[in-house]
């Protein structure tokens, strides 16, 4: 059952998809639903003994197509909708034990073109207000499945942090600025003390205001929308400065093997409000030491109030200082060097439904 | 360093307290800091051998009376301010093994005055606007330190949830409405099947739009504003209600000892749009089955959008047919009978700061 609830008191609506309490919950490797399908073994999502990458329709979804109206109609303050929308899951590799930031530039890139193609089907759909494309990484983010692989949600309503950015980015143009996250980057830029790393159409750096232990948001220097309008030579760095940011993450914590993260893609809704938008990656950790985690407790979960433990300034220093050529300091597998992974061929993406 | 920065996307403040990077974590319970200080033992936050209800100003508080200005300017779109507010610790009793929910009524009833006595006490002071009284429970929630206790926040600002919930409350106030929580405890008491208990000054529900695995609302029948303002007959049945509220809470899941909560009143903020806010308490679990956690992962901690695995009216059902008397299905030390604790007279509030 999919349904939609509305928050009379903080102007949200609220999903419900109680099927999601019997999801598969942490299977041993060997019953891994998102490993390639073995001769003879049992058969997983993906029925071929190899892939590269695998885009399919999440079996225990937030959102779905074919959601019903429901029975209760809610009421005037409370109204109900159904839980209209699609959410899919996309796998990285056919290897259990890779990771984004130990695979190769070109399976990033290839990666790109994917999400690109996603967000061009699922924002036409009629239903559809907004397309979140995103990885949850790491068990002390809640992942229940190791397997390398994001999520794409596309949602049926305009999520709320994103509207309140789009209310924000409108009385910003309304007071005579302009496109409010391209003045947000401008500034950091002039900053400079925050900047993580600059390509020549991309961005890294550590918001003045971030939230998290460690935050880092990467944007492109040109106004793009999504991820469909970033043009080749934009892919192309992409997927360098990504890698780059990724291996930086993973080596951020002496002692840590992995950086357990939530990295979202940013994108202007599908609407008319589409121009107050502004494409950016925000990459972030709740690790706020190693073995130390930051819990949203009652500040954060009851109040929406915010107490971070770490500097803006510090974490983008680390962030610049961490050193990924050569011998990693902690233990962990080494990264792949780029280039040099094998199988993988720029045309070689697979798309399943 | 306590600071505040803005955030433009949001229109959020963001407060910063690295010191507390440095805060006491999980110590052995011989070394608890909250515990009495035992004759010939070490000093611990307390200098008496023994207390009833103890409160102090956190030694890492998020906000702090003193705070100095920042040395950063910020920007025109990131300004900073001084993190000025304060932090108090409140102890619940000097038995380090008990818990709200194995207390008298007497006890909480005592509590109760304390939280009234601060409230005007920190809601007084020139640079709050909004006093936060709430208790994190259990390691689940993040709780560094076992001890029985709660915790109140006096914010510089009103808090984004407070923020958005009054400016929801005007704009349904300008629509011909009335107070927007009288008016939403008025729908849930239509409905009905949502009440978890009433008494005859106050309300238990599970809220329509509920977006926790386990949410209970705690509201009082007559418009209050704080918990200051309630009046003795008020009090004194908040004292049986919330009582019985925390022993189904902890005996909510089969095999679970004890529930991981944050419980946290919503006051009105203390200035001007204070007749636009109501008090009401919101109990709620991040425990979704014994064992297994709801995380705020992509969707809720990159979006802002909540996506709940449990049924509103399911959980009131549970939580209305939870047994509070005899014994305990599961494991777990049986509640103390109401009045029968010995030591805590009506009169035997200690404050100290």
């Amino acid at each position: 059952m999919n349904q939609l609830r509305w928050d009379p008191t903080l102007r949200e609506w609220v999903a419900y998809a109680t099927h999601r309490q019997d999801r598969t919950f942490l299977p041993p490797a060997e019953y891994c639903p998102l490993c390639p399908t073995k001769p003879g073994g049992f058969p997983t999502e993906v029925p071929r003994e190899h892939y590269d990458i695998v885009v399919f329709e999440n079996k225990f979804p937030s959102f779905a197509p074919d959601a019903v109206d429901p029975d209760e109609g809610g009421s005037v303050l409370t109204p109900t909708a159904p839980g209209r929308g699609v959410c899919e899951v996309v796998l990285y590799s056919d290897d259990h034990q890779a990771t984004l930031a130990t695979s190769s530039e070109r399976r990033i890139r290839n990666l790109i073109e994917v999400w690109a193609d996603r967000y061009e089907e699922l924002g036409s759909r009629e239903e559809v207000d907004y397309v979140f494309i995103f990885e949850n990484k790491g068990e002390a983010i809640g992942v229940t499945l190791h397997h390398p692989h994001g999520q794409i949600y596309a949602y049926p309503y305009v999520p709320p942090r994103t509207a309140q950015l789009i209310r924000q980015a409108r009385a910003h143009r309304e007071a005579g600025g302009g496109n409010l996250l391209a003045d947000v980057l401008a500034a950091e830029q002039r900053a400079g003390e925050r900047i993580v790393l600059t390509g020549e159409h991309w961005t890294a750096y550590v918001p003045a205001a971030a939230r998290w232990p460690v935050e880092v948001h990467l944007a492109p220097h040109r106004d793009v929308p999504d991820v469909a309008a970033l043009d080749d030579a934009e892919r192309d760095e992409l997927a360098h400065v990504y890698l780059e940011l990724l291996r930086r993450a993973d080596r951020y914590f002496e002692g840590v093997a992995a950086l357990p993260y939530i990295a979202g893609w940013h994108q202007a809704p599908v609407g008319a409000d589409r121009p107050l938008g502004r494409l950016h990656l925000q990459l972030f950790s709740i690790l706020r030491a190693p073995g130390k985690l930051k819990y949203l407790a009652g500040s954060e979960s009851g109040m929406g109030a915010f107490i971070t433990d770490t500097n803006p300034e510090d974490v983008a220093e680390q962030l610049r200082a961490v050193k990924t050529t050569g011998e990693r300091a902690s233990q962990g597998a080494p990264a792949t060097e780029e280039g040099n992974e094998p199988g993988v061929e720029p045309t070689g993406t697979v798309v399943v439904r």
